[in-house]
């Protein structure tokens, strides 16, 4: 392996971190705050990336293992810096629960470990929420469109940190691709941005929330949620956050006025029909037990739960834990099902499961007729063997490591429903769960491991679980 | 499709279990009880096959389609004859827990809607029992052993209702195997029955509780389920649960002296491991927790209750809802994990987890060397990629029916872990779960659709979902 590459990607990253401060310091500035806790932050980035960036790497050197690792190491380098604002700045006190909240934000899962958000400066609320935007389309597609790199096999990085089953290139060059990805996620922030604005919110909460939004990451600046905005200004949260759980490739087929073949995606049709549907069935569910009476306000509340939980973002105007069993019940699946590969959500991914359903049918076909010849379709073009294999495969390790975690976070003998919904809100970066840890609830009470846990929870299920347990494996180090 | 031989293989199995009602007879007889509601059944059975039995099929009819199809009808009109006895005899009132209490025990899940199994006269019990054993290794099993059918496609019927991703012929002939199957079966019952008389089990109990433990049901005759009996007899019924969870090839190498072989089958090694490794992790955790202050005892007691669960037994000496989380956890992953493919057990089946693992690191060497070539391997032969496609889609439509379960029964408002467990309980075929439906409580108090599905769900689980679904397919029913 060529460790060269591995540490200069490394260190790119926390050079692009480290200048990335500036947010919060202007934060900081415009609130009277100590800027001190971000140019320390800034400063100890650039000092540990010195070294690593110091020489450039061979040309080409860049193969899917290295892509895989570096991924993995950049995150967790990310991790480990990301979190010294909320230590410099008193914010919080212990390690575990900064690597938590630091890991949480990057991964835009929205977790946190804080009872009370509003105590907290400005500026480290603004870095929480901006780490969000930075971690939601990924900090090394941000380096792929601003660092002139060398070599044509930078898209083994885009592979291992984009989401989903299979990355289709927007472009051939990946730097390009990169830059496309950007954009478009800019230009739809800052309309987000905007339109919140117009409605009245104030500019803070403005720029958190949309930030949360944009990354589908769910910290929420006030210690009651979303639920003070008004109707109008939750409406757009709800329309934001389905926007960013959307494949940024239909907007792409939309800006080159492909709008046919947009529309024909079938993973954004089912997305939409999947939220459309989840939103019916839950106000059933609320008008049977008379929770609602007024049609408009179930809709809104369904509406913004199934956005917020299937894009994974997790914000919640409401304390689902008050909410009979089916809608929870709907909630957890949707959890699992997660937003669209290519966006900035989480969960399993609806392609996966169009492409896991695709492939059992097929199985039924052949149990019908054994000799059978059959390919798996999307989009109207066949599926590679390979691909459908890989799925299967991850649809199981991705059991295994949920169901592990949920036997060592049981440890703390918390109720099922919490040790239950703690992993699946963890894992599949939305952030709330139920019980203890439900909409209006936090992670503070937890054990320091099942924090660890968590953590790396959050981390497998960000990156898609392989860039992480390639770092268990021999074949990765043997070469060294 | 050729429904003649679908129609001819349910009425033979129909006499057959006419024929078998000779057994609740004689027990009938010997308790001095009405012998009417068998009689009567086994009438019944018999009017009904007359007219599918008149005429016997084509040779070589049986492909791969009219062999899930029979499997799947021949298993529903099982259920529907077999519930006569409870409504004949006034057991149970209502047809809904008729068909639950009747598909459980085919299925030899063992879940009951009887609150007070002593108040049933014993040749109902022994019907119930004795059910256990002959959906064990199968009816149609059963048939293929006994009844000389022609044609070479007999396979066919035994891939649909045998467990596991793969059917390993021991020998080239169907029927012969059957034989060898139930000769084997028949030997390991006898011997579990001397055993228990040996130790003083009373007759009664010990034939129910060894059709059971054999079956791998789960129905006991006793209000306390199995915690009356004494330590040696518990012993006994632990070594002969994890015994009917082996692979019965294992047993058909040792009878054909090839030891060798037996000894290096990699599912049964595991499925060991597993039950030692989980024995181990409780009887830990029961003293962290102080609930043991007894080591033999605490031993006894985990063993019993990870070999019911693992083998998808559900016998049960204690209230597992007093145990602490780790366990509970642990017993609930057994669930889904299962017994050995080729044994009376449910569940996924430990050759599926393990063949979904290596397929996963095979997948881990992909992402590293993208082009590498490489075959999974099990019992040191490759393994065809279809049955490697074919375990990946099955996991995932195991769960999707899973979750859907879920969510239907959720509508009782049960709490979560009674929703959870009941599903898993009863669709991987154990039989008790946790909370309400706990090894001292029973289903009697869900809804009629709670119990609908969950008839389903024992009957999806035990004959591994295709031959059902195979039944909500167009392209079975396209060419009539």
């Amino acid at each position: 392996m060529d460790i060269s590459i591995i540490t200069y990607v490394i260190g790119v990253s926390l050079c692009i971190e480290g200048i990335l401060m500036v947010v919060p310091i202007l934060c900081a500035i415009a609130y009277g705050e100590s800027i001190m806790p971000f140019v320390l932050t800034g400063l100890i980035c650039f000092v540990i990336a010195l070294p690593f960036t110091r020489k450039k790497p061979a040309a080409g050197a860049l193969f899917s293992k290295e892509g895989y690792v570096a991924t993995a190491l950049t995150w967790i380098a990310l991790a480990f810096t990301g979190m010294l604002p909320f230590l410099f700045s008193g914010s919080i006190q212990s390690v575990y629960d900064a690597v938590f909240e630091t890991i949480s934000g990057y991964t835009t899962t929205g977790a946190s470990i804080l009872t009370d958000v509003e105590a907290l400066p400005k500026g480290v609320l603004m870095w929480r929420s901006f780490m969000h935007w930075i971690g939601g389309m990924g900090i090394l597609v941000f380096m792929l469109a601003l660092v002139p790199f060398t070599g044509g096999t930078q898209m083994n990085i885009m592979k291992a940190e984009s989401p989903g089953p299979s990355i289709s290139k927007l472009v051939p060059r990946a730097s390009d691709s990169a830059k496309i990805l950007y954009e478009l996620y800019g230009a739809l922030t800052v309309l987000t941005i905007l339109v919140l604005l117009v409605l009245g919110m104030p500019l803070f909460d403005t720029l958190c929330i949309t930030f949360g939004a944009a990354g589908t990451g769910g910290f929420s600046v006030l210690n009651t949620g979303c639920s003070t905005y008004t109707i109008p200004q939750q409406v757009v949260i709800t329309v934001a956050m389905i926007a960013f759980g959307v494949n940024f490739n239909f907007y792409y087929l939309l800006l080159v006025k492909k709008n046919r073949d947009a529309f024909k995606m079938e993973e954004v049709r089912w997305y939409l029909l999947i939220i459309l549907a989840s939103i019916l069935l839950i106000v059933i569910d609320l008008f049977a037990h008379g929770i609602y009476t007024s049609l408009p306000l179930a809709v809104n509340d369904a509406a913004f739960h199934v956005g917020s939980i299937i894009t994974t973002t997790g914000y919640a105007t409401k304390d689902l834990n008050d909410w009979p069993n089916l809608s929870q019940g709907i909630l957890i699946l949707l959890m699992f099902i997660g937003a669209c590969a290519g966006s900035t959500g989480g969960g399993l991914k609806v392609s996966r499961v169009l492409l896991l359903f695709r492939a059992y049918k097929r199985e039924l076909a052949i149990a019908l007729h054994p000799n059978i010849v059959k390919r798996v379709h999307m989009d109207g073009k066949p599926v590679e063997e390979s691909i459908i294999q890989n799925t299967g495969s991850y649809l199981f390790i991705y059991i295994l490591i949920f169901v592990v975690s949920v036997l060592i976070v049981s440890l703390d003998g918390e109720s099922w429903v919490t040790t239950f919904t703690a992993v699946a809100a963890t894992y599949n970066n939305i952030g709330p769960g139920f019980d203890v840890v439900g909409t209006m609830g936090n992670y503070s009470s937890l054990s320091d491991l099942s924090k660890v846990v968590l953590s790396a929870d959050m981390l497998i299920g960000r990156l898609e679980i392989f860039p992480i347990m390639l770092l268990f494996s021999k074949a990765v180090w043997k070469r060294f």
